[in-house]
């Protein structure tokens, strides 16, 4: 591995953030310094560059988490730990080929969901039955599909909130399993995104206690083809290939950094991001970018010349796409000091820029909340509802208790590319990280060093 | 293959395509038929769908013909035929796969370019040697590659009348001969591209006297990913599999159609597009919306109430994609009869718009000219230099001394899908075509009508 060359902006530290400034005066400073010279973009093109894809469970993954141990110490922390869990189950992706076989020889983009199984080595044929939505899937009578690979093309919408991927997540999340209760011998969706290119999207799938039938995303171009040669009328035949395996056991990690508050050290900001990948892409924008800017955001804190009053805590969880199984680990081992958090936030919808904070507060009265509100204004980000419930890794210590806030990022492209081989450095732009690094220093500075209450009445 | 349903424009036809219309009326009548009502949306729509990929040789291509063949009969063509001619090899695409596997383990998107040899089926392990220009490949001192793969990532930069692909298509073209004549056992080269998604170019290599070495194209993220490791200074190791292989003699066919002439069906003017496509995405820009844009031209002026004076003759070339290959057969079975061609012009840059007509004539001054100048000036087409010289397939015919006129269609976006698999129907626009259908309809009907000569001096 490489070494790692930090910036060295602390030595141009101005003298306005001396012990004399305030906190807002301090604030302004982590931005101005986030948007012109954090290490966010060197950090994602080293994790892209240097370690690359890093499926949960796989090598890929340990090397990053390796990776990141070092990083951290390199950028200053007081300490750097890593905790194992185990999976039940790692899977490798195989094989992935298909094509239609009439009414026109045509091949087809497709990738297995994760999860998936495999069909026999030589491959499936089969006639389709196509949905356009999702909801004449589930209004199929239950045999109907015997023999057949269902197609559900439904699209999904493009929305700055990400909201239409929690609209459509059904169709690849329990898709699979309502085609398999129905007959279905396989299962194709249009993959959930926002793109036309010919890299379909995959992700994780659900087959509960359905029969496990071979499943595939296809790209938005080939659910198109599809649409349009079933619209013709004559059976559509498919040939797919898909040969993944299961890999049994494997183990996953967390890896978490900790930056002492000179103060209250016992009282704990978390930032969050995963550090583990899908297998396609680089992992650049899901979730790399959240690494890059957790990891900046605070070096840019650690560079002040004094440590805010609480402890920053920076968790790199391992293991989020087969299911938040890092953040589900996380929480069950330090259960017994989740009282001690003040405060959670973790970006993963891609570099931003954020646009809106929401809290997930008792109080929102608490002036502290009013102070970081002030302090992002600047940025171009206003102050949302008070719903926030913990998205990814984090949800687990926010149902446990843990206050929230979530620092919602600008997701209008980013399922042009989430979960493809299309997820490379060349996607991240330097001003958008620098606005959503220059976000989450202020916020964890803040939150550190202003002592407000987030769980008080 | 289903039955096609041309559209009933003709039923419309306003008063003023009357035999009392100007040649000008008619060819604003065309002008609007053509962005309104043509047949080039469901012509490419049927071709890139119920055929597909079309590769020179291949079975699709053949289905292409017979395809192209119903349809010029269904749209009321004089005299349809077939002319076949022989390959002496074609080309199949195998298995492609590569990756880094120092420094990092991390895939890599290439595609085998066309004319690629195979490598063990095992795939071969080599240490890059990387050239960030081509120019640094032709100035390594004979031997130095030796045992290695030589690796150039010269971007080509975007450009509206698609120099940017004529600039730096020697890297594709020469460059694995010349990595041979180094030593090198394999050359990659960053695709001739101007988008970043990881979708590798294919397109025709030429090794010439060179031994032929495995060569394929990266997509542009792989080919920065190699330059970033590169960068880094230690040994970059690649894994690369490539199992295309060569089959013999095959034969291809140009498809031809001719619209009788009503006083000079001797004389005749020439539309030309490639029926062949490359085989990874479905041909749709690159050729097939030159195919749909001349066969929805000729129909437009078929349905006039009176033909134009001379012929309409519309060849749909195959084998383009090796080499021109149907171009050259065709010139050479038509040598005697050039003399009888008027004019020729063929679509092969994409879907438009026609921003600017080049000619390509011995008289400038030709009245017909300026009318057709003025004709497509509506069309915001601005006249051009005299220096065309019959681009793909009718280069042949203008090297026989047929008058040329290049239509030259707007290429900024072009080379984001050229010879990729994203180049499938979703990226055709009907705006875009129906102004380069117009372009023309308007060219071969007043080409047709006015009875120009652009072979006087």
């Amino acid at each position: 591995m490489k070494p790692f060359l930090f910036s060295a902006v602390s030595l141009l530290l101005p003298a306005l953030c001396s012990a004399q400034s305030t906190p807002a005066e301090v604030a302004a400073e982590l931005v101005s310094r986030a948007r012109t010279g954090s290490d966010a973009m060197a950090l994602i093109g080293s994790l892209t560059t240097d370690v690359g894809p890093r499926q949960a469970g796989s090598e890929n993954e340990k090397r990053a988490a390796a990776w990141a141990q070092q990083r951290f110490k390199e950028l200053g922390a007081d300490r750097v730990w890593v905790e194992t869990f185990s999976l039940t189950n790692g899977w490798a992706r195989g094989i992935e080929r298909a094509e239609v076989l009439s009414p026109a020889l045509q091949p087809l983009a497709v990738t297995a969901l994760g999860g998936s199984t495999a069909t026999p080595p030589e491959g499936l044929v089969a006639e389709i039955a196509l949905f356009t939505n999702y909801d004449g899937l589930l209004a199929a009578p239950a045999g109907s599909l015997a023999k057949k690979i269902a197609v559900v093309t439904q699209p999904m919408p493009r929305r700055r909130d990400g909201s239409g991927y929690h609209a459509t997540g059904k169709i690849r999340s329990s898709g699979p399993a309502e085609a398999s209760r129905r007959g279905a011998i396989a299962y194709l969706c249009r993959s959930l995104a926002t793109d036309n290119h010919r890299l379909p999207h995959t992700g994780q799938t659900d087959y509960r206690d359905a029969t496990r039938i071979p499943a595939a995303a296809l790209s938005v171009p080939d659910a198109l083809l599809l649409e349009r040669l079933a619209a013709e009328g004559a059976p559509v035949r498919i040939k797919l290939v898909l040969t993944p395996h299961d890999l049994g056991p494997v183990t996953s990690q967390n890896v978490t950094a900790e930056f002492k508050g000179r103060e209250r050290p016992e009282e704990i900001v978390v930032l969050g991001a995963h550090l583990d990948s899908w297998d396609l892409g680089t992992g650049a924008l899901d979730d790399g970018v959240g690494v890059a800017i957790v990891m900046a955001a605070a070096k840019l804190v650690r560079e002040l010349p004094h440590p805010p009053r609480r402890t920053i805590r920076v968790v790199l969880f391992g293991a989020e796409e087969p299911g938040l199984l890092g953040g589900a680990a996380y929480a069950q081992a330090h259960h017994s000091e989740l009282s001690h958090y003040v405060l959670v936030a973790e970006p993963d919808e891609g570099q931003g820029p954020v646009y809106r904070l929401r809290t997930g507060v008792a109080n929102t009265n608490e002036p502290s909340l009013k102070a970081i509100v002030a302090a992002l204004a600047p940025l171009g980000i206003s102050l949302g509802d008070n719903h926030a419930l913990g998205d990814s890794d984090v949800r687990y210590l926010a149902r446990g208790g843990v206050p929230t806030v979530a620092l919602d990022l600008d997701g209008t492209d980013y399922f042009d590319f989430h979960h493809t081989a299309d997820d490379t450095l060349d996607k991240i732009s330097p001003e958008r990280i620098g606005q959503t690094t220059a976000a989450y220093a202020v916020l964890a500075y803040l939150a550190a060093e202003l002592g407000g209450d987030y769980r008080a009445p």
